[in-house]
């Protein structure tokens, strides 16, 4: 199955110009045609593509499906980009297609990146949101101060990963309860937190965990972050069932 | 911490070239300072540079410390390669930061990729196991038809991972048994396995699962294969204690 994204859908009844390009010129679609389309906000539409115009590309709704994620937990990922932009552009991908809600890009001090702009970012997800026949478009926010992050996050589980073993940390997969209503996760930059940084999140309520015995990149680690929580969540499931 | 990387060390005490390269002239070490050097095998070396010739040099060993892998299950990746390249790369940085002793390059009936170079691997596993500061670098099989896997495979555990529905599967993370002394992964290619794949693979005693509701691509879904048998091990280790 092949998804359309056209988020205004329900209003405008259109494909947006690169949409419809897609469908019209690459993939030969023609009127009359069925096409699948997600307004990244959870809702998949059924439509019939109703002109060859790729520049107008007129649809009829048939049908509108909600397609809730089917994860329960709302998972934010807050994570300071890595050096190379190829890095933070796959993990973009690989936890969109895992899960998850929202990305927080992170300024933090030992951060390599300090710039950063999320268009590029913006078009991954929306492209893994597709491959992955999702219906909801993660947030990805703006590059973000941790401070200011750590003072305003809300979670109710919320968990700061760092390497250096100076402050006793708790492995992830003992630190998560299963299907907790939603869940943070802090991934430092290359150099890692600065210490002022973990004590604030410290004392905000984070706790201190790690992801077991390995050195992962930041890109690894938000990645295997994520997917513990996915993978408990399933077990526990799984448990009930 | 940097490890180099020199398979012959305890016999040849001299760095290979490219590594030799690296610490003197990228790095700009001098005779006396001390390295860390890993031979791939487990075993990791605390050497003095004994010379500043990137082409001879020597070094001398001042101590021998083994270091076993942090995970007590071996794990084979046994997976299709992906048509891009790039992703087959990916994949293997990935598992090999977070763990994995076997990576067995699969020749499926739907495979796009039918040839494959295994050099480019190596080198980035490699790379992978010094920078994660491993011992042990993964054994990188060739291009094996997917027949002739299942008929020689005696892993304890033993999965394959599939899209399709026709079969009932069950959660990977309900299937594997934590601790496992082998385990073994099969990952499909794009087109997924051809039935009678399936059906050999069942017929060897392989067990039919899934990963969890979401579509997941190829490189994803075997990373998170891997990464849902180190996270059951961690859970109950961390059980245990």
């Amino acid at each position: 199955m092949i998804q359309f994204f056209a988020p205004d859908i329900a209003s405008t009844q259109m494909l947006p110009e690169e949409e419809a390009r897609h469908a019209i010129k690459v993939l030969r679609s023609h009127p009359g045609d069925i096409l699948t389309i997600v307004d990244g906000r959870g809702m998949r539409y059924t439509c019939r593509l109703l002109s060859d115009n790729p520049r107008h590309a007129d649809i009829e709704i048939i049908s509108t499906e909600p397609q809730p994620p089917v994860w329960h937990t709302d998972i934010t990922l807050a994570v300071a980009p890595t050096k190379n932009a190829d890095r933070m552009e796959w993990l973009i991908e690989k936890v969109v297609e895992i899960g998850v809600n929202r990305i927080v890009p992170l300024l933090c001090r030992h951060s390599e990146r300090k710039v950063m702009k999320t268009d590029r970012l913006e078009r991954i997800a929306v492209s893994a949101m597709k491959q992955s026949l999702k219906a909801t478009l993660p947030v990805i926010a703006p590059l973000t101060p941790i401070g200011e992050f750590i003072a305003a996050e809300r979670a109710d589980s919320r968990f700061i990963c760092y390497c250096d073993d100076y402050i006793e940390r708790v492995p992830l997969v003992r630190a998560y309860t299963p299907q907790a209503r939603s869940a943070t996760v802090l991934i430092g930059p290359e150099g890692d937190f600065d210490p002022v940084e973990v004590k604030s999140a410290l004392d905000a309520g984070f706790r201190p965990v790690t992801l077991g015995d390995n050195r992962l990149r930041t890109e690894t680690a938000a990645l295997v972050a994520v997917d513990t929580i996915h993978i408990l969540n399933q077990l526990s499931e799984t448990q009930q069932k």
